[in-house]
């Protein structure tokens, strides 16, 4: 490969024409990228649900990930947020500062990686700002879905007695960055591959829309860790949660890494409070639960309860019943 | 001043308690900033015109610029987007990526930014994202406003034998910077000071609201350089524009800069190729010009007739009549 320094700088007029107005062109709304804003039409008796997430290289995503699957994973989290509210994918704006290492090949990865998961998740981009930055890559995405009107599912509708359920394994993610970065270097190599590729590629769980809006009362995507976003729930809804630690579900690869790990208690916690999980964390009605766990099941997802909710605020976290002290109480940006 | 490298690190989640959430507090789509996404209602009859933009530090503001001139900066130039598509104003959504120079005295600086500019021009915080970076600050936000359905002036309305027009005046935005960088030494310090200005805070035309919706057939905000922009309604539109530099409108400052130049069809192709000015550029068929002027003074803007639509493609620029071969077609972010 040349020295990236040494690349020619892209023209932003032609990386917008050539890279993204193809992404556009599902969408009126975007006005070919022509225009200083989309339009969109309102849809009455429909909400429109706006969700937005940064990533910046070396916070969010390594140096080393591939541009492709950084789009990708951008676009996901965003989604992630939208599946936790259960509203439909529609569409998205793209602010992109681009750093001099990225010449053209790179943007073109990027691009690709929109273009597939447009086709996958059934979104288009509707407008967008590209910019230079002299620091690492950043890029904010704002995603927008459709709700039928007062039906989205919030963080604050948790009531005491009400049940927390988690979709999927959690800690692949915080297990997957340390893979990525070099780390459990005890642990075999396809383990690993698949913890990492877990961190890089989040699976938004938008097949749990009909779950969500028959059956959760509250629900949140586990973004900042299990603990961390039970609580955000707990917190937007006026009560407490209790966790249950020994129940926390796991993949195959962290379970093998929890189980070579000195203390299983210290070890899941750890699990519950990484984050970077894009699992849905859901509070159900006791008599809700196992038709809630029925229908993800359709949708082919595993949901697994957790704890409750309870008169009060706060996180009490515990291990096989007994009160457990985390060590943190999830991921912070700082 | 203490040395920047020794504040204490600040607790995003305090920030947005404290700094972000009272910016929420007339929003109820931003459900408090507790959730992972804000539920805007549809608006029957009504379409949402959507715009973003991303300012990086020392590409889009300097270093030395005070953050809550920054915020407001960021508001504006997305409300001057709103302002060329003549909506309304109604919520925004924030990405901030904080480097670690900023501390708590610095954000709450830009969070009174927001709130001054807020009170100003109707608009609340809905939603966002705060991240850190290792590199300079950057500040992705997302506004919207609404406009009756099918209302909202394009860029693509522009037809062969349209006037140009251009609101307020043009070449403040890149003198500003000048001035603002340490340059126009020549210039006496009070014209330097309110060139340095208008870069630092644009106005974002909103009063031009009714103006537009009655009168013009295109219109663009003035981002990348009075001929880029208009360039870039030709193209939506499918036709030529032909540019009058000598018809340029100037404050006194400018006219003062241009007159101690030594061509002056270069110096008016340097200003009407630079960015920053955030006016309007309009296109209005011939005969309701004289309407427009008069609606725009009525809202406190002096319009000005600077060229003319045609038949083809591109822009053709004029020096007194004369064909001007312009030097560079306008400001590119690379």
């Amino acid at each position: 490969m040349s020295d990236p320094k040494a690349r020619p700088p892209v023209d932003e007029f032609d990386h917008i024409a050539r890279l993204l107005r193809p992404l556009a062109a599902g969408a009126p709304e975007a006005l070919g990228l022509l225009d200083d804003a989309a339009i969109l039409q309102s849809r009455p008796g429909q909400d429109l649900v706006v969700t937005t997430d940064t990533l910046v290289e070396g916070v969010h995503f390594l140096p080393s990930d591939s541009l492709d699957m950084v789009a990708r994973k951008l676009l996901r989290v965003n989604l992630s947020d939208l599946a936790a509210k259960a509203a439909a994918p529609y569409g998205y704006f793209l602010c992109a500062s681009w750093s001099p290492r990225c010449g053209w090949d790179e943007r073109e990865a990027f691009a690709a990686g929109l273009a597939a998961d447009q086709a996958a998740f059934g979104i288009v981009l509707m407008g967008g700002d590209t910019t230079s930055t002299p620091g690492p890559l950043t890029f904010s995405l704002t995603a927008m879905g459709w709700a039928q009107a007062g039906e989205t599912v919030k963080r604050s509708g948790a009531r005491p007695g009400h049940r927390l359920l988690v979709s999927g394994t959690i800690g692949d993610g915080s297990l997957g960055l340390a893979a990525a970065t070099g780390g459990l270097a005890q642990m075999d190599v396809r383990r690993r591959a698949a913890l990492a590729d877990r961190y890089r590629l989040p699976h938004p769980r938008l097949e749990l829309r009909a779950a969500l809006l028959a059956y959760a009362s509250a629900a949140a995507d586990v973004s900042d860790g299990l603990i961390a976003d039970a609580g955000h729930i707990a917190e937007a809804s006026g009560c407490a949660v209790a966790i249950e630690l020994g129940a926390t579900p796991l993949s195959e690869a962290a379970a093998a890494w929890v189980a070579g790990e000195p203390n299983r208690a210290v070890a899941l916690a750890k699990l519950a409070s990484g984050g970077d999980d894009y699992e849905i964390v859901l509070a159900a009605p006791a008599d809700a639960c196992a038709s809630a766990v029925a229908a993800a099941k359709a949708a082919g997802v595993v949901l697994t309860e957790i704890g409750r909710f309870e008169e009060g605020a706060g996180v009490g976290v515990q291990m096989d019943g007994q009160p457990y002290a985390a060590p943190r109480a999830g991921y912070r940006h700082l």
